[in-house]
């Protein structure tokens, strides 16, 4: 099996099941199928995102619907198992964005004596925009002799004001950020890239996301969050490669230069304490925002895309007020820094306490989370006036290396 | 306004919000707004699952795409607080799954200086084909001098071998399950009913479920559970009333007649031990289920809906095994026994020792658990080939009361 022909697209995994019948039958097809999807139905190409680039896809790509991030711990000493895996799973990871099975032969043409070579529960499902996107957290260098490259700007993220981080959702070694418009797509993803990771890597914690929080593209309306409010207005957008090129991704003389064309990932698991938001006016409501919560208009204006006004009065003061959260995480505030929010609305049960466990899955991309990051998270962490309804229960941080060229893989700037 | 208002079902809580700006311009929106829907756009209604009608939506509805389910605690020794809130917990309920909002006013047209009605996270979206259905747990029973009401039926559910339940997952006096093709959707009727039952009802736990396992329509394909095998083909359907009538709707003269029509929710959260499974191979996979993963077909059969054949004999005895899934759990091997299946598969991050803690939330409807779940699960858990690979670590019961007429609220055949 070539790299190339997993670029056509033209295929699919979810092949249709003729009358094939009993694991006999299926021995022959198996012997036959050369290529996972030869003897497969033709299925429409048009939700496949591919996965080669300059970029790894998954992060200025139009935010799918749902998510699954899974971080993982390295259970290896051995830098060859470990590249072997990234190996393997850039392959599969090829693959699956065409909504094929992770290899050939899948979940029943692999011969009834063999062990399945995918799980099975996406045949039938198109590729449905399915990204998978990696990423290396500071842990990682202290293996493997990788403390010299391992980039200034990778570090855990410093203890912020109010910060009640559980050590069992923070952290990770590495971490892959499965997005898709299909949740069993996505799911499916991360447990077969998990599955042949046994014994290399293990799952240190996972998180299913329901409905994206943000709008990263120009041709997308935005969602909404569990506050009521849309999310993703003032968000950076992909049709907009400058902003980009100055804010997500890391240029070739930034530090490292094997992570030029990679960006890093942070990720915040903030708890959303409804039950105190929902207590609350509308007016209090949109003063800790700053923006009306059925437009999305910035407070004193008519349309959800005008600019942002922090200086006009209204009867009583700024429209927007000094605490307001989109006053201080604005660039105008930050002195021109920015990212991209890419973000899922997660509820995980209950909290012991009476009360759902939801919130917001905060991911941001950006070129260097030391001075985009963390100056912003200051700034809010000290005084927004949304502090009263969040908590952030988890914290992470990875960076993501640029996007896979032909014959390359996951990582092979930083392992070659 | 009047119960009729939210039947015809032509307008939606989401409204195009046009350019109303500022929160003073909203009062005057929410003034004039008598129907919270009076100004709002059209949208289609073909997502749209009736609400009232002899049974409750939700058990013989085909089984939407994801699901937020709920379990209660009741708070309050006040039988009126209570009644109080299952009636206006029915008019939200009605309201919502028409896609409008929890009540007048909803989220943003309320007046800037009152809390807003609804959450709002669910503006924009469609009616999703959501359904609610409610159930009442057997400790419920020993409140409000209910005891001479509650069904036989109704007791928790006797320890089955190898159950290994985690009380936090387990019980609870009440439940509301939420299907709908958004998750979104689900989550926003599940948190703003939690959220006005504050003072009378507490959060025990909650479910998501980002797939369906089950098909409960002829006119559904099926679907696959996380083992990869199809899962719903023998499963009772919507289009075969004589069956449901058997086995699912509670008869007038079964027991107490404030049951008649509806039927009992047995929850089990089901862990799947997928390391273990996806090491197996598939021949295993197919001896255990007694079906073949990729078309569906019973062992020694073509077809996805070959009738089973238990008693023909392959090179190695009879095709399907005697221990095999689909044989104990099949009305021939349990004298008639069967049941509606409508579960969801389930991730919900780690399980700490490295894994993803996923799985299947089962859900069943049947006329009587004793007779039917419980003798099923008996025969299972003795011997099903499946219980190396699996656990149950949560269990519920509900009696989910009959549809609500006009001028009814859910679970009036029980409390007038
Ligand atoms: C649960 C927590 C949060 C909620 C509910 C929330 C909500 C919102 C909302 C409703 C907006 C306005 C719409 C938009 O422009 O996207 C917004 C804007 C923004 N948020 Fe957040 N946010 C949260 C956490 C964060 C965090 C942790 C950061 C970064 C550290 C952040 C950074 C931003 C930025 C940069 C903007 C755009 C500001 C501007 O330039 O107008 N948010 N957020
Ligand atoms: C994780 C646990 C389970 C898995 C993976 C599973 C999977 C399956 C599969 C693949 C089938 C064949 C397709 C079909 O006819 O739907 C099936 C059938 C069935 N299952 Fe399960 N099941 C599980 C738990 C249960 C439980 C707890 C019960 C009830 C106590 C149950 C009752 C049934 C019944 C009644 C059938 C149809 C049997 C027939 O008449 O052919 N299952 N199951």
């Amino acid at each position: 099996m070539s790299l190339q022909d997993n670029k056509t697209g033209q295929f699919s995994r979810r092949r249709l099941f003729g009358a094939v019948g009993t694991g006999a039958a299926l021995v022959g097809v198996g012997a036959i199928a050369g290529h996972a999807t030869a003897s497969g139905a033709e299925v429409p190409t048009s939700d496949v995102v591919e996965f080669r680039g300059d970029h790894q896809a998954g992060i200025v790509t139009p935010a799918q619907d749902r998510m699954h991030f899974v971080a993982f711990d390295i259970t290896t000493d051995s830098r060859e198992d470990f590249v072997a895996l990234l190996k393997k799973w850039t392959l599969m990871a090829e693959r699956l964005v065409h909504g094929e099975e992770t290899f050939d032969g899948g979940a029943v043409d692999g011969g009834e004596y063999n062990v399945p070579s995918d799980t099975g529960e996406a045949l039938g499902l198109t590729a449905s925009s399915l990204t998978l996107t990696i990423g290396f957290g500071p842990s990682m260098f202290d293996r493997f002799d990788l403390a010299s490259k391992k980039p200034a700007s990778l570090a855990d993220l410093q203890h912020f004001p109010a910060d009640n981080l559980d050590p069992r959702r923070s952290g990770g070694d590495l971490c892959i950020q499965a997005c898709a418009d299909d949740p069993q797509v996505a799911v499916h993803a991360i447990r077969n890239l998990a599955r042949v990771g046994f014994g290399t890597v293990s799952v240190k914690w996972s998180q299913l996301g329901f409905g994206r929080t943000s709008s990263t593209s120009t041709t997308q309306a935005t969602p909404r969050n569990l506050f009521g409010f849309k999310d993703g207005t003032a968000n950076l957008k992909a049709e907009d490669p400058s902003l980009l090129d100055d804010n997500v991704w890391v240029a070739a003389d930034d530090d490292q230069e094997w992570m030029a064309g990679g960006s890093y990932l942070v990720a915040r698991r903030i708890r959303m304490l409804i039950e105190s938001w929902d207590r609350t006016t509308l007016k209090e409501q949109e003063r800790v925002i700053g923006r009306s919560k059925g437009t999305g208009a910035p407070l004193g204006q008519k349309d959800e895309f005008d600019a942002l006004d922090f200086e006009s009065q209204g009867p009583e003061g700024t429209f927007i007020d000094k605490t307001a959260h989109v006053r201080l995480a604005s660039n105008e505030n930050l002195g021109g820094v920015q990212l991209l929010r890419r973000g899922y609305n997660f509820t995980d049960g209950s909290d012991g306490f009476g009360h759902l466990d939801a919130g917001l899955f905060f991911i941001a991309y950006c070129r260097d989370p030391l001075t985009q990051f963390v100056p912003m998270q200051l700034a809010l962490s000290r005084k927004d006036a949304l502090n009263e309804y969040i908590q952030h229960v988890g914290s992470a941080v990875f960076a993501c290396p640029p996007g896979v060229e032909e014959s390359e893989y996951w990582g092979s700037t930083l392992f070659e």
